[in-house]
């Protein structure tokens, strides 16, 4: 591993496109790429078939020998250097290994979906709006081992950098579709998928639906749940009974409740 | 309501005070005072016999009738109105209807831990260090309606403004001791509590274990786990399979599962 080139300065205009790729989410829509920094999310990234176009490192934070270990699978004209300096002003976070990378985004068209098992268990969020849920949503969706996370009418760019950071990677490791509520609706019908909304009024305890058929779990925004379009064309509408003082949970975790609950019956059903 | 006192000026002492109440937990020691801001954490607390020393609301912001209302409930001279300026200074957020009030701590010792029901099942996490988890954790224990929360080897303040915020003023409405990790299991093991403690090794399927009698679950921090004596003081320890590339969850949506396959085996029982 050795770059050929070193960058020192605040004005070149690699870091500048690259402070661009982190804010502006018409820039990264305009150029395709996109801003990962964190050895996890890099090793996730490859791991996906992420094509990284450039690795920027900071031989003064870069430890571990880990992280040198994967910069060498990198081409020396891929690999930029830069000072301490210049990584502080790009990284989010302190603790991200000294690595940042230009990559380029994928294809979340719901049209290129694609399972591997035949009878899968999938996530859908509508309208997710805070980067944070979302990144929690696919955190969990990987320590199920989903088949699939589909984004309904989605708000906010996938590849927004709180996304990335609050999912730990896992927006790499998953398989994430998006699509109107139209369309996925069509589409769950058409595979014959169970659609069980996450609801408040007209709804089943959740742990007495059966959920070991090809199921898609879907749920709305805290604020204003699922909207008629999903609520009419389920299969059932479910609801975890709250039983507190406070009508509501966290979005996260209300699926994560579903989703395990899910999984527990189909490991039961073996 | 007709608050009898006026406050413009940021100079004020009560102002002062107020900030050094948000800001300083020695503060808040100190004085055993904390504040609160919104509707429903005053709803909530005044529900749990706290007592509220002051309240301060803003007329501009101040809209709903349900807010005017419960203002109704204070005498005069325990109400003071702030300007919209001074409200901004001190509210953390802009939804909080406008209202903010000074509320007297209560005595959050293990040693006055009362059940209600012969069969509690309860939530303890260890040593958690991040405001928001603690909050997470609250609200999960509210929807639930958790006999008790406990937190074993505090390292935060409870009246933490940031907790009491991601609690959405659960943390009022939750029977919520602190003690040491020693006291708790010698507690736990008086009373007759099973423990399960959520660990990665050397542990059960969750769905395996029986939680239908007197049922302690116990949460470490999302970075280093449980202490060892908690693992070797458990009944059994539980893992929940992960199944995904990153081998971990947030607390509050592990906790989750946990508590609500809890719940699904307890209505089964009933």
């Amino acid at each position: 591993m050795q770059a050929t080139k070193h960058i020192s300065s605040a004005q070149n205009p690699l870091i500048k496109k690259i402070l661009l790729l982190k804010e502006k989410s018409r820039e990264r829509k305009k150029t395709g790429l996109f801003i990962l920094e964190g050895l996890l999310e890099l090793q996730l990234s490859i791991g996906a078939q992420y094509e990284i176009e450039t690795v920027l490192y900071c031989e003064d934070i870069l430890e571990s020998s880990e992280s040198s270990g994967i910069l060498k699978s990198f081409h020396s004209d891929q690999l930029i250097s830069v000072t301490t300096e210049i990584y502080k002003k790009l990284a989010y976070r302190d603790t991200t290994e000294g690595v940042i990378a230009i990559a380029k985004s994928k294809d979340h068209q719901l049209s290129t979906l694609k399972f591997e098992t035949k009878n899968p268990l999938i996530l859908i969020a509508e309208a997710p709006e805070k980067p944070g849920n979302i990144g929690a949503l696919l955190r969990t969706a990987d320590a199920a081992n989903l088949d699939a996370v589909l984004i309904a009418n989605p708000k906010t760019d996938l590849y927004n950098p709180n996304i990335i950071r609050s999912s730990v990677g896992c927006l790499f490791s998953r398989n994430v579709k998006m699509g109107s509520t139209t369309e996925i609706i069509s589409y769950l019908k058409k595979e014959g998928f169970q659609i069980f909304c996450a609801a408040l009024s007209a709804s089943k305890d959740y742990t007495t639906v059966n959920f070991t058929a090809p199921t898609a779990i879907v749920v709305g925004t805290e604020h204003s749940g699922l909207s008629e379009e999903w609520l009419k064309n389920s299969t059932q509408n479910i609801i975890i009974p709250m039983e507190g003082q406070i009508d509501s949970m966290n979005v996260s975790v209300s699926a994560a409740i579903l989703i395990f609950e899910a999984k527990r019956q189909r490991k039961i059903n073996k």
